[in-house]
């Protein structure tokens, strides 16, 4: 059975912005982000957790819209859905990677 | 002593995603970007929870730098970081406010 992706209507705003309240699940994104739109092999994506809290982690982003995964033969790959997100919420995706990090230590 | 609240240059965009990422705190945020700059009393504004679950938004958005709280003898008063928001992670607070409900059930 192929895993659940909502449609751009079904996306909303508060789980794609829980989503995205993570430092896992942003280095994620911005690493596909970086990676181009045709998505990246899941294991080129090396986020330093193990392979049970990343798959939590991509679930999480693939529910709330942020990215699509597909399987190809045995390979598993994943691209973001950045038209899709920027259709549904228009600079929301821009505005959380131009973000830079804090510069006080909090 | 008066409550932690971030500077600008504290602020981290996974922590205010976080802030954000949730049905009660957004609907907080919208209720005090349409009641101006000045800020609300927070007894004024009806999230339908209790007061301990009320606090703990309170908090969360607050210790993000999406509020500010203070207090006048005593009464208490919530305003939204608009500026501050906005100079941190431009369009970001726009593009959450802006977001329509989903229109397709999940």
């Amino acid at each position: 059975m192929a895993p659940y992706h909502p449609v751009r209507e079904q996306m909303e705003i508060e789980t794609v912005l829980a989503a995205l309240g993570n430092p896992i699940r942003m280095a994620i994104v911005r690493a596909l982000s970086a990676g181009g739109p045709d998505g990246l092999a899941c294991g080129t994506i090396d986020i330093g957790v193990s392979k049970a809290t990343a798959t939590h982690h991509w679930r999480v982003l693939r529910e709330a819209g942020v990215i699509r995964q597909w399987q190809v033969g045995r390979a598993h790959f994943v691209a973001l859905r950045r038209e899709d997100v920027e259709a549904r919420f228009p600079g929301l995706l821009a505005a959380a990677l131009n973000a830079g990090p804090a510069t006080v230590a909090p």
